[in-house]
């Protein structure tokens, strides 16, 4: 069993870091405080005997020898970034998860055949730099390298110019490294191991994800003397395009959701028709079909709103994966894990993206769930319990040593 | 008549100062543009012989003397700040108008008995700081000043801060200035007298404005892993909300108009539903009545909305005037003007806010409108011809000087 006290200290410890306005983290990534989270850690993983390899992504890669030194890894890990208003698990408890199986293996002197890596993957979230689970992607041969680097923030700023400016751009070149297998503890960010009472959740599939950026445009024009009907008022195009995003998800309903999260209009001037709305779609379904026939339907009711109202609209895809089944070894070894430590366990869907979605490309891949409270995450207040978190790394640790064979 | 082609170049030259992305001006108040802008017109103002009064609000106050230096000035004049994707003639002809009339009376040597003032209001727009006209309704006694200076722009700098650091506050006192009139030339901002095919407006009155700024809480969570019916969308219930605006202003239509040019959502990521929405309504009627049920029924259907969905609602007024009628007998100067100068006419009710509907209150006051091309205004792309804006200040003069005696 693993140490849950010093699991939770170093949690509490790392939340102090880019902390939030209600008790949770405002850490994104390639900010000061992404920089100072990921000095944090890296002091752990020496203190811990681990050397640290960086890719140029920087990607963090804390590796632990094993008896074999020409055997192939078995990595763990999530990511340390954060929502602008996130939570202090989501992600942490995966990388810090990854630390304390480290830990726990050096405290009963166990050393494994195969070498063990801890990752913290850049840019997990997506919400400075579109999209998700960006380094990962590339680690997987999904996005060029070369675009991820020009993904932009808000501000304009450029994601490869961001990443030299607060040093952690190493030199590895990204997705050299081979994977005996990839295994990410996270929390559930969902209600249902909570409302199931069980302790683990043994992740067979994510659902896939689709992100289509809309923007309406009309005219700019002044809110007091333009007459109603020469009106182009694109933030009222807006607003029933989102009304539609409602019902296309709940259509599909209990297989599908949808929403959006990011939403701007231009100028953003109290006394100025909106001349253009820019806004993002979230669609997720464990279905690809489904997913498709959101996208299709999201585009012929925007199309068709805009069109009735004078109008225009372009749609550009944001970023998005498709459903992911994951590795069956894997997976077995997830439930395994849990079976043989006692701990209540079902299958689940994972309903966020996680690096794991990508890395299931390139390795073969798992995830354990711990439950979340209320099944509240993406909001400062997300709360997870010690012995929560102490039993998904305990399942981490068993899946892993097992693959990593003694 | 005043001389079209200097007017025209001071215009232009103004419009190079804060220059927008598209043609137009983003020379919002108290910014290092609006300070530039400030220092040209007081260059001009000085070369045309007045001098320059600056009040704790940095209005200015650029005054020509009469022959009787006891007689109570005729003020005239509008705003140089811009929105933030603003024209190059909304409130800037006003101003620079003023001084034409005071450059034409100086080439022909006509004196008055009533010294003649030119005005430059600060933050007559209210994008950067709410509400509209803010330094007018300080000086007619509406607002109070240190509740003006309090203001806050989206950064959350303080009006009073900003007008110290862009050094142009003066030490007289807001509001201690007596008028024997107050008369505004400004472009139409609306399409009537271009469709009319009229050379001037004599605007007989102004609509009123009510500016509610709507909060709406949520709970932000995943956008994935968060099941629809636990979903509380701040996003969502505003685009509801927005629907209603429209419902309710066409519901009096022709005689009121609604929209929301201000929206923003919280944390404002592509993955976290939204947890707040905050948006500022606009609505507008010559009757005040109308006014007033709009109000009512906004917060109405507001309430009526969020409670359906779990969400919170909370309502702020951000601005508002009532609507107005100007003097009768400056009225009569501008069509007197008009009339005699023989340019088309048309009674005109103003649809936008403007600082004279302010001044109106503690001084006899009148407007003078000239056309816009396609009425539109609030637009980088706001049009004027030269000679409409050479009839404008034409009328403007004339109204002027019989009101100020020779
Ligand atoms: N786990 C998580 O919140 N990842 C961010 C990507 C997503 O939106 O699912
Ligand atoms: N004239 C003008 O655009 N003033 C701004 C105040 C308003 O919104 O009417």
């Amino acid at each position: 069993r693993i140490n849950g006290d010093r699991l939770w200290d170093s949690l509490m410890e790392m939340a102090r870091i880019g902390p939030g306005v209600a008790g949770g983290n405002n850490r994104q990534t390639l900010t000061d405080a992404d920089a100072e989270g990921r000095a944090l850690f890296l002091s752990w993983c020496e203190a811990a005997g681990c050397t640290m390899g960086l890719d140029s992504l920087g990607n963090m890669f804390a590796r632990r020898e094993g008896t074999d030194p020409e055997a192939l890894p078995v990595y763990v890990g999530s990511h340390l970034d954060t929502q602008p208003t996130g939570g202090k698990y989501d992600g942490v408890l995966g990388v810090l998860g990854g630390l304390e199986v480290i830990r726990t293996l050096n405290d009963l002197g166990i050393r494994t055949k195969h070498p063990i890596v801890v990752t913290n993957w850049t840019n997990e979230e997506g919400t400075r730099f579109a999209p998700a689970m960006l380094a990962s992607g590339v680690f997987a041969g999904v996005h060029e390298q070369d675009w991820a680097e020009d993904r932009r923030d808000a501000e304009g700023k450029r994601f490869g110019d961001e990443l030299d400016r607060i040093g952690w751009r190493g030199e590895e070149p990204v997705g050299a490294r081979k994977m005996r297998a990839f295994f990410e503890l996270h929390i559930e960010q969902g209600p249902i191991l909570e409302a199931q009472g069980k302790d683990i959740g043994v992740v067979t599939h994510g659902q896939g994800l689709s992100w289509t950026q809309v923007t309406i445009t009309g005219k700019e024009s002044h809110t007091g003397s333009t007459p109603m009907p020469m009106r182009r008022n694109a933030g009222l195009g807006m607003a029933r395009v989102l009304e539609k995003v409602e019902e296309i998800a709940l259509s599909h309903a209990p297989h599908a959701v949808g929403a959006a999260g990011h939403i701007e209009v231009f100028p953003n001037s109290r006394n100025v028709i909106p001349g253009k709305a820019v806004f993002t779609v979230d669609f997720r379904s464990p279905d690809l079909a489904v997913i498709q026939d959101m996208e299709t339907r999201l585009k012929a009711a925007a199309t068709e709103i805009c069109e009735a109202m004078g109008l225009e609209v372009a749609f550009e895809k944001a970023g998005g994966f498709d459903p992911v089944e994951f590795d069956e070894t894997c997976v077995e070894a997830v439930r395994n894990a849990a079976e043989r430590l006692g701990y209540s366990h079902m299958n689940i869907v994972s309903g966020a993206g996680h690096d794991a979605c990508w890395i299931n490309r390139v390795a073969p891949t798992a995830m354990v769930m711990c439950p979340c409270v209320g099944g509240l995450s993406h909001n400062e207040a997300e709360e997870i319990s010690r012995d929560w978190a102490a039993a998904g790394t305990d399942v981490l640790m068993h899946a892993v040593v097992e693959t990593a064979e003694i």
